[in-house]
């Protein structure tokens, strides 16, 4: 058993979900993922605020992660309160209930070849 | 609404825009990114320097951030008071009067494939 | 003769092996690596705990990096207590006896080209 | 007139200069990077350390910063005291007489296309 581990506030600044990509399947779709890890023996509730260039935040959007789980989530399949338009420079700043630690990663197929990026999210 | 989050001083060591690149439209041209984020009530002024290797310092370069706002800023943009040089090495120092994260972010097309990386800026 | 340098807890989020690649020889083959440099006078024990979406936890895998030594291991290569699947999404947590710096690489070529992800990892 | 800014003590665990490259220019020739930001008024004269598997350290290898300036050693270009073999993992220990920002960027070009790895240095 181990103790909670982390932070229970996390940012990303550059978000940005590719519209386009080819088709090879699921696992090569372009996709833009936020990566938790609950170390704890809590569930934790998560929330996320979205941030755009030109408009008022859109959120809350709500996920748990339950204890001792990882959770990778696409942020293209957020759909409540509404999607996560594509092609679209955001943001997004993670609050948590217990201390999670929060990756961030991209996977962009649009050319015929992938290329990745990924870093730990930003805590204070 | 949100406290502010985030530093007010932030750098990123390797900077360095390809200065060729296929043209397969705007979004994949080759160019480097700072990405920010206020999820603050205040509009952030932020001021750029940019480093170079055997010259003095470029700038100041302004930026403004506006409140609940991200701003993912091509450094390729930059004009006043000088263009950054492509193909150069080059570092930036970023100082803001609000908290605010940063993110950087480059995407290299002047191969036929892409490529990209990204990383949280430095922060003391 | 340096003094310990790092943390002794860790954690990243995003893990994923990837199931395919194409075989271009070993240094090419789809892999994730842990990254680990110890540049103290004594053996770090280091234990990780491997985290899935939908079951317990794996582990502990147990290595040792040496005293002025790095160790670049790459998680398809654990097996005891059992190997960590393909294809599915994991998190992992660091333990160490000495402090250690630990950072996460992810090539992938599943794609006839090659990308790359590194980060550091999280650490409190 | 900046003040310093930065850590003294940086530490990449993940070092590796692969071996070979397609030869399409000293651009894309595959590399690997520290960067440095010196944003203070005083030269940082650099010791790197450099980690193996299994053989002491190499080193010290010495390069300075100057006041307000950044410098991308591509670690290829180490020779004294002795070149950093390819295809071999490393890792390295930054010490600086001054406070500085380190970044370390890959890229490798071993495939027809290019990847990128970059991420911030661990700093305690």
């Amino acid at each position: 058993m181990h103790a909670p581990f982390g932070h229970r506030r996390w940012a990303i600044a550059d978000g940005y979900i590719p519209g386009q990509g080819l088709d090879r399947g699921p696992a090569l779709i372009s996709h833009e993922a936020l990566c938790f890890l609950n170390t704890g023996e809590v569930a934790a509730e998560v929330v996320l605020t979205v941030y755009f260039k030109d408009r008022e935040p859109a959120g809350p959007y709500r996920v748990r992660v339950e204890p001792r789980r990882t959770l990778h989530l696409r942020m293209n399949d957020l759909s409540e309160p509404e999607p996560i338009p594509r092609d679209t420079d955001y943001a997004c700043l993670v609050e948590a209930s217990e201390p999670i630690v929060v990756q961030h990663t991209r996977l962009d197929s649009r050319a015929p070849e992938v290329a990745l990026l990924s870093t730990m999210a930003y805590h204070p």
